[in-house]
């Protein structure tokens, strides 16, 4: 394994769920960097939910479809082990857009340099990475909570949710989370720190949530989408703001379904309760990231922070595992490790 | 008729379209004022679509249904007619909430006194009233637009729609508008300066949209709501605004129609570009009148404005009138007239 490059590829463009008979697992020769690129040897890389868009060819997404034969993206943290650029040497450990691949190429300037420390390497895939810069930036520049109002939070124990959830009790929030089991509520509750976390299995939802929140919902910060945004709507106070994140339930969505036609729902309770929606995507808000750093550091340091990962090993549970986030069967922050993490030894 | 009070009782709560049978125009005695208040004759009341949500007993709304056997609302101009508040005299013109009749009782600390000028009456229910109002906080406030990009306006020749397109157009934007005969379009795009105008009922309405529009809508200033709103959403550029003022097509909604489930599609669109929509309701607003009235002013002066009504006689012909409305057959600000309006004589 260590001088061959083991890459998941791209197939067949799924419909609906993707299968593994959408992929192909395949040993190449380890690429060679040129000047001013560097060889990395992955340790973790990263699965996303919306990494699903970019394997429909026609999905209108901020990036490109990936293209047959490639390995779908992820970002990764690694070590470098071959360099040609004076700006990171053999053995540096950097944060990079990798793909589905035990070892990447990359110029070197694309790469964030990670400092040796006591905190695993892939909590820069989670927390510290783009998922908690999401949860940041979303919940305080988009959500603009203020205390004492009631923040709701889908996916309450995912890579973001867990962030949005314990960065609105900070702020001094009550926070309603809503998970798919109730291992994962109770987790939300006794170790993240919510007011309350409602089974997406539980019969009348629009119910329950109502008596979880019966202040009314003030931030919806929304991951998933389908039914249960809705259900939240519904719940909304005036001048309420839904931070839309992503919106899992729909990206294995292969058309428009028929079912319930809610356009004057939707345009009446926004004028109604002049509420607003707005979109965020992380790489828009990089600029904050040192920000984010440092208030993360310190809420660590605090103890008011905790996270927990799902760990998958190797290339060969890499489908199985991506199946599962679709279908929110991992629990925390899901990675897969390819190598040793030094961190962790 | 100078000594009674004509008015036209809410009877029945409609189901869909409001029927003549939901109402009833009866005479009765005049009000008299009590200490604090004056007696108003009402010179022009006016119509809006949102009035519509009041006459449901169960719209859950910014304000109560109407009660059965009261007048449903309407604000209105007239001539204070009695007095007895200090601050008001006979012959004092005044703005206020005085429902469908031809006198009204009013708290004089209710009314907002108007200066005689050559400027109509009515236009203070319109351009110069709450739509205008609505029109200016919306597109410069929520909307926030910047020379060269381009707005789309629904009910473009409207009493908010007209406003709006002419503020963008002195904002240096391309402004593009629906309306729903070619005679209005003719108006939008002649009269008002729109850069196109396109007819509701031509054939395929995204594909002449895309035409219309060929850069793309960075502003949707929604009034109508129903597909049209899908229409222009599947139309807008990365950090598009929608200001979500109205949706008329909707106010006759009895309940949730089998249709297409858009959920993926909306959630998905504001993601992937950074979408805002954003509700607005004037009465939030009040306090930036005295700064619209002064720009407002402005325009009328250099000739940028341009305003025009469709005046309706008589309280006999405010039912056909309010259903003609919610039907879009108005053209231009659709204002009751009841008694002489000392500037136009």
């Amino acid at each position: 394994m260590a001088d061959t490059n083991a890459r998941v590829l791209l197939t067949t463009y799924p419909t609906g769920m993707p299968q593994p008979s959408d992929f192909k697992l395949v040993n190449e020769p380890l690429p060679q960097p040129k000047k001013g690129e560097v060889l990395v040897r992955t340790i973790y890389m990263s699965l996303y939910p919306y990494m699903r868009g970019r394997m429909s060819p026609n999905f209108k997404s901020y990036m490109a479809p990936v293209e047959l034969g490639n390995p779908p993206p992820a970002t990764a943290v690694g070590e470098v082990i071959a360099s040609e650029d004076p700006s990171l040497n053999k053995g540096d450990l950097v944060h990079g857009m990798a793909g589905w691949q035990s070892h990447w190429v990359a110029e070197a300037k694309t790469l964030r340099r990670i400092q040796p420390s006591q905190t695993p390497l892939s909590y820069e895939l989670g927390m510290l990475g783009m998922p908690g810069l999401t949860a940041y930036v979303g919940l305080l520049f988009f959500g603009e909570p203020k205390a004492g109002e009631t923040v709701f939070v889908s996916a309450a124990t995912g890579a973001v949710g867990s962030v949005v959830g314990q960065i609105a009790k900070i702020k001094g929030c009550k926070v309603v989370g809503i998970a798919s089991t109730e291992e994962k509520c109770k987790f939300a509750v006794e170790e993240l720190g919510y007011d309350a976390c409602v089974n997406h299995h539980k019969g009348n939802l629009r119910q329950v949530l109502k008596e979880a929140a019966p202040n009314g919902i003030d931030i919806n910060f929304e991951n998933v989408g389908g039914d249960i945004f809705w259900d939240v709507l519904a719940l909304m106070n005036l001048n309420g703001r839904a931070v839309i994140c992503g919106a899992i339930a729909s990206y294995n969505a292969t058309r428009q379904e028929q079912g319930l036609d809610r356009t004057a729902e939707l345009l009446t309770s926004i004028v109604v309760r002049r509420l607003q929606l707005k979109g965020i995507l992380v790489s828009d808000h990089f600029h904050r990231y040192a920000e984010f750093r440092k208030d993360m550091a310190q809420w660590m340091e605090q103890g008011k922070l905790k996270y927990r990962e799902d760990i998958v090993q190797g290339l060969d549970n890499v489908v199985p595992a991506f199946q599962g986030l679709l279908e929110g069967k991992n629990f925390g922050k899901l990675v897969v490790q390819l190598h040793p993490d030094p961190a962790r030894k």
